[in-house]
Order: C-alpha cells, then structure tokens, then sequence
C-alpha cells in the first residue's frame, strides 16, 4: 500500500511581509502524522491569481491531500476561491447551499455584498462546515480550502479530519541524551545505514535559563513495527560515551 | 529599475512533522521588508538531495536572494551544504578557511569527526561567519546558507544583511477599524481598483479577552512616494459607515 501524502499551500501577502506568523501549518502538521498522512511540502505565496493556479495545479498532481489555507474571506484580497474555479475550470458562482448556510446566520440587513461574497465558489465545490463563523470552506478534487483565521481554521481541519481517509501513524520515539551533536555524529550515521527504514534526526538545543543544553534524537518509521532494536543501539553508544539518555 | 526579490528554503523533516515550530522565516520575511528585498515564497522541504537540489536551482533562477536554513551541523542527517555542491556541479570538501575556524574555536581533542563535517562545503563558498558558535553559514551565487538553530540563524541573518545590496523599503501604514470587514468590502474594493499602483489588505481580528473585534487595513506600495491620499479615502469611507480609524 502506497503511504498518504500531503502538501500545505499558505495563501496571503501578510505571511510574507512578516506581519503575521503562519500557526496553521504547524497546526495541520502536527496532526497528519498521527493520522498517517505523510506532509511532504509546505509553500507560502502571495495573494497572486496565476501564482495559487501554478501551485494549486502542482500539489493537486503531487499529493493525495492538499490543504490551502487563507483569501476565502469577504474582501477584494480574498481571491482563493475563484483562483481555484481557474484551475479547474469552474464556474465561479454562487454556491446554494453555502449561500442559505451563510443567509440563515447573518440578520436580513446584515447580509451584505462582502458576506454574500463567501458563498462564491468553484461550481462543483462541497463544503467544508464552520462551526463558528459560518462561512464555508470547500473541497474540490483533493483540495482542501480553508480560512486563514487560526481560530476557524483549526475548528474546521479538525472536523474535516474525521471524514478523510487516514494511515497508519508514524511510528516516532525521542530519546534525550546530555551530550553535544557532535560526539555522537559518528555512531549515529553507523545506525542509520544499518536501519535504512528509519530515519534517524538529530536535533540540538540549549536552554539559556537552566544553561544546559542536549541533543533530542528523533527516530521515526512509517513502516517498521517497532523501533525497539533501534533504541537499544543508540542507547548503548550513549552509555559508551559516558552520556545519559532517556525516552521522552 | 527593477525590484530586488528573494526567497526562503527551510529545510527539516522536524518542521514538516509538526515537532519544531519554524520562526527563521518570519524573522527574515519582516527584515527583508524593512530592507526593499520582495519576499516572494517561502518553500518547506523534506531534508532529502533531490528535493534541497531541485528547489535551490529553482528559486535561484526566479529569485536575486535564496536563504535556506537547516541542515548544516555535525550530523548524517544534516545534507544541505553537500546538496548545493551538488546542485552546483562543485566538489564538496574541507573549505580551508572553515576549518581553521573550527579548529581554532575547539581543544584539540574537541575537534572530532563531526565537527570537522561543519567545514565541508561546496568548493567555492564564500563564509559567513557565526559569531556564537563559530561553525560558518556560507554563499554560492546567490543562495545564502544558515544554519537552522534560530538564535545562530538570526545573529547571522542580521551580520549578512549588512554586506548585501538593499532596495526603498516598502511604504506600509495599517489604519485599524472597529467594523466588521464585511461592511467595508465595497468600498475597499473600489479604492484598490482606483489605486493599482498600491496593494490593500484586509485583516479581521478577534480579541476574546476584550471581546473586542476590528479589522487591520495595510495599504502597501513599492513605487508610491506617499500613501497620504489613499489613506483619506479609506478614513473617509469609514467615518461615512460611522465607524472609528486610527493609524497604527
């Protein structure tokens, strides 16, 4: 069985211009591996028409899943919707049922032209529910159009990934070790050859309150059923080394 | 004469799992700004040759800066330097200055196998130096390398950007409003169509402590002298909705 894969594209000039941080894809990310998704790219781009077609049209062809994320909103900016109509060769138009969806919510004088704008998607879109705010996201083939909004976004993804196919997890272990990246490098390219699948990061920090710093080993597998014989390896080289580890 | 552009490869499996949060990119993206350098995209990658090698010759034909960060410490997992080498048909080897700075910086029984992997770089890198823990960042034409530990990164993003050729900051004013983002779409919209020449944003927030909502307007431009017209427009078009603005 061929492994699930993903791709992120997060659509907005404020992400770029650093005026806001980007909190969804790490959200998305964090889930998908312990839903057996594997994320094999996340891109940034501007609010730019032919810029989200390109892209779009690319993850759509690469990934089994493709989340985007922002320009679904109610202004001019927002230009997510009718850019993925373009790619597939929609129509962009209202949609029924995201408009009574969006009618229902607001009160008759509140349901303005920008808010009515929401309700505009490619013509075969289904709907991805918003349990806060109302306005739809929507699925056209494998993409998956969200908010940028964190707080709706989040709702939303977690809702939708009720209903996507899933894998099996990835198997990860972290071992924490006291000692520096560098005495280790040597043992731990020797395990990763003799484990060809696993991968084996290895991911130094230093903690300028406690002055104390480590290295977190991350071995992680999509495939292997346990991982056992690879802490025990890595494990002995640290004691061999003097250094002390432990599982976190 | 034409804009200065760049782009921003972070490279980590330990970003796409969801374990490490990215802030390197945002960090660059807000100075990048600042410095008249439009940030184009910013790409997410596996830590595999093919991939770091497909997308560095990518952005380095469309881009006149490419920041990667990641992937250049002590161990096996750490891939990007010899990937540029490769990327760039250049042998991939001990760079003489490099290692005399590790070596220097390390006792002599400190200076093992993995921290001499630090000196080993694409042939004709140029250094760029790391005044924390000395092992150098470095440049092939135009892809600048750092390092993906964000406290090393940024102090070496912050000394590199010095050296580099700048461009007129963009122009930036954020008026915030208390409306809902729905009532000002019309408007809005008809201000940037009579404005092409700047770019307007639209960014709705919620406070949930003061609930207390509002909405960040960022009126942007690269060729505009000034924004002081545009800017009435929109504080008129407000005051017209008997809402409130401010500038930020």
């Amino acid at each position: 069985m061929s492994r699930l894969t993903a791709g992120i594209i997060v659509i907005g000039d404020e992400i770029l211009s650093g005026r806001t941080k980007d909190t969804n894809s790490n959200f998305i990310a964090k889930r998908l591996i312990k839903s057996g998704i594997q994320l094999e790219e996340i891109i940034i781009i501007h609010d730019n028409k032919e810029t989200i077609i390109k892209n779009v049209l690319s993850f759509h062809k690469k990934y089994n899943y493709v989340f985007t994320t922002g320009g679904i909103g109610p202004t001019h900016d927002d230009i997510t919707s009718e850019s993925i109509a373009l790619a597939f060769n929609q129509k962009y138009c209202f949609h029924s049922k995201a408009y009574k969806i969006l009618k229902e919510y607001y009160s008759k004088g509140e349901f303005n032209e920008g808010r009515k704008k929401m309700a505009k998607m490619p013509e075969k879109a289904k709907l991805i529910l918003n349990p806060l705010t109302a306005a739809p996201g929507f699925i056209v083939k494998n993409i998956y159009v969200l908010p940028g909004v964190p707080l709706i976004m989040k709702k939303m993804f977690l809702n939708l990934l009720k209903y996507i196919e899933k894998g099996t997890p990835k198997k990860i272990v972290t071992i924490n070790i006291n000692l520096y990246e560098s005495s280790i490098a040597k043992g731990l390219k020797k395990i990763q050859i003799d484990h060809p699948n696993c991968s084996i990061g290895s991911y130094p920090y230093f903690n300028y309150i406690t002055n104390k710093g480590g290295v977190n080993i991350v071995i992680s597998s999509w495939t292997l059923l346990n991982l056992d014989d690879i802490i025990k390896k890595i494990e002995n080289m640290i004691s061999l080394l003097d250094g002390k580890s432990s599982i976190v």
